[in-house]
């Protein structure tokens, strides 16, 4: 098997760019190493003429994906375009209908499009693989669905939007609030054009939905997982968990409990001195738990030009050097039906409370917290100087239920002043 | 391709007991990802009445090794007996002869032995797949190998003999003496049967040797790593190095440099809020770093039961899923000698010696670094009971060659008392 891997690449941004930079720099050791040399034959973007700093004269234009989707002499169409319709969905089954091995790193189309585009190629006999849509550079996909897969998988955990952990470190770090963080980090570039993608969990929670289903053998089903974003972090909180010896991460949690899989993309606590609390800036970093092997810790770049298109690349050899596999590890048809399953899992929570200054208002919200079942472990009132007094209180564990039924119960007592936040604390 | 494969193991001691579970335990899950049944046909081990809490009454039982190899109803030899020589050889090359593929636990064997076996296996078109060889449960050969492939590698790290870095760490936690804490590992039964393999380094180098051989396309070659073992660690260093925000770890380094692949396996000195600096106990860790991806760190078990099981699994469920690979990644044939190169990599280093308490002497040592072409970054003396004055010296940027030539100019000065300490500083 020593003719060339020939890719066809619809998107030139930024990973399409580092992928062509790849191909080009590491021709000789990837051939070595794929068996084939990999080539590119013909690309694909909006604009032909932009100066992306690398040569692209070498290659065919298509100004149509589809068409660059069926070229006959394109073996693997790599899908770099990004979105979760339109163009890339359009050119992934132009692809598979066509009968071409698909890479891609577009986490939002196979989050939404993944059980479909997978059984669509697996009966046509193709790969669709994805490992640079989940946690950039970090080989999370093989290393769940291949290294791990003799394990039944316990949990999944992670940090998957670098955005999100860049804004939650540096309002921690320079004492800044939410809003400017924000700012700054749009100035920066850091945000997708729609920037709920990135605060508001989405983006991530697409991650958590494609290691769910490798993970646990389900259809990926975005719409199960319970999602919230930074948005109300307040610079209250992340001090407070500080005093606490805690920070707050926008986590992914996947776990199996006694009533099925629970997904959820929320801000939680963690200790700060634990490996996702020691977390900084825009990396990633995924946790997975199984029954053999205890507890995997993964960390490593979670975007940018570099350490995607090498996460694009691995694939890419996977597929010269022959791999097949099915597109989440087992046949499409025997997924299961992931439900959105209210989470049941016991956790300590988090719960800050602006209380009005009066005597009796602490005793108040302790009442309610006790008639919901919620258990007080720790509570702190801070000193203040406005007429809010600030209390702070880490139950012993319980379930977001019973803490949503607390904070109803302390909203009646007419004590409460502005909106309760309440995050989970996942210790382990 | 639905019809069984069948596992012969060879060694039933933790990690055959536990792959035995494992392969009972999950064999429904196991099913459905590696698209067909893996079942065990037969077993091999020294004691055939011995209790492992298995039951194994359903496999053929072979009192030889060989035997086992050749059975016209085992497609895959799993070899988990170890020792680099002896028996696990001949069972190894039986398998290979036998057109068998083979899933081997044993880094000695193969950091010895790999070149030709692999020759062997590539001539006969057979697997030969060792991922529980190197850092127990973590996919660090799968990473490296299949999704790092794209990458030139630059700079392997880690931390891969947790019995070593459960003694430092112990050493550290409680205040104790090498020889204290050497007795209670052993006692806990951490130690291998020759202690040399462990506390020597020997255990470490050899499967940094194997990730050498897979990272830069070399043959593995054992001898031509630098070794340094921890016995020559004392509380004093531990405790320096933590009064410098620093942490003592038996570290495998192979890096490319102008002058070629560096490989050594020595107690260095890393930050104390590093990764690899707060790893406790047996958990072991391996930073790989390439020219697109940046970074990436793996952390997890490096031994046990569990851990060790389910990385040989991830290699029988690649065989069963139809995975072929060359066994260092790339053809054996076209692998690259690994000279025994002498470290240039320029680093800063932590120099401990006592001196003879009288006038000048410390300026007699400052002469002979100076001598030496070994500048000096920090220097402390510490207060002290005896005629010996404990001296501290954080260099500047140098060489392992300088620095040993600034010790030996040291030695001759007649101030230094018993035997300096020179550890390496891995800073980033």
């Amino acid at each position: 098997m020593t003719h060339p891997l020939r890719l066809g690449i619809a998107g030139l941004g930024t990973v399409g760019t580092g992928l062509v930079k790849l191909v080009q720099t590491n021709a000789d050791l990837i051939a070595a190493r794929a068996g084939r040399p990999v080539e590119i034959v013909a690309v694909c973007a909006r604009s032909r003429t932009r100066n992306r700093g690398v040569d692209i004269s070498a290659y065919a234009w298509e100004d149509d994906p589809v068409a660059l989707a069926r070229r006959d002499d394109v073996d693997v169409v790599v899908e770099l375009m990004g979105g979760e319709n339109g163009p890339a969905k359009a050119l992934t089954e132009a692809a598979i209908d066509a009968g071409k091995d698909v890479v891609s790193a577009n986490k939002a189309l196979l989050a939404l499009y993944g059980q479909a585009l997978a059984e669509a190629a697996e009966a046509k006999g193709v790969a669709l693989r994805f490992e640079a849509a989940v946690a950039g550079g970090i080989p999370v996909i093989k290393s769940l669905m291949e290294g791990l897969a003799g394990n039944r998988i316990t949990r999944i955990k992670g940090v998957m939007n670098g955005t999100c952990n860049y804004i939650l470190t540096r309002m921690e770090d320079a004492g800044l609030p939410y809003d400017t963080v924000f700012e700054e980090a749009n100035q920066l570039g850091f945000l997708e054009a729609d920037p709920t993608l990135d605060v508001g969990g989405i983006d991530a929670a697409h991650k958590l939905a494609l290691l769910a289903a490798i993970g646990f053998g389900v259809q990926p089903n975005f719409d199960a997982i319970e999602l919230g974003g930074i948005e109300k972090i307040s610079i209250e909180d992340i001090r407070a968990a500080a005093d606490l010896g805690l920070r707050i991460k926008l986590l992914g949690v996947a776990q199996m409990t006694g009533r099925g899989l629970e997904q959820s993309m929320t801000p939680c606590l963690v200790p700060s001195d634990s490996p996702l609390g020691q977390l900084k800036g825009g990396t990633n970093m995924v946790v997975i738990e199984g029954d053999a092997v205890e507890q995997i810790v993964l960390r490593g770049p979670g975007a940018g030009e570099g350490p995607t298109a090498s996460a694009v690349m691995g694939d890419v050899i996977d597929i010269a050097r022959g791999l097949r596999l099915p597109v989440f590890g087992q046949p499409a048809n025997s997924l299961a039906q992931a439900v959105a399953a209210r989470a049941t899992a016991s956790k300590p929570f988090y719960l800050r409370m602006g209380l009005i200054d009066k005597p009796g208002a602490l005793a108040k919200v302790a009442e309610a917290l006790g008639l919901a079942g919620v258990s007080i472990n720790r509570m702190r009132q801070y000193g203040h100087a406005d007429t809010r007094a600030p209390v702070l209180v880490i139950t012993h564990k319980t379930t977001r239920d019973a803490i949503e039924h607390a904070v109803a119960l302390s909203l009646k007592t007419g004590v409460v002043v502005g909106e309760p936040v309440a995050l989970a604390i996942e210790e382990d």
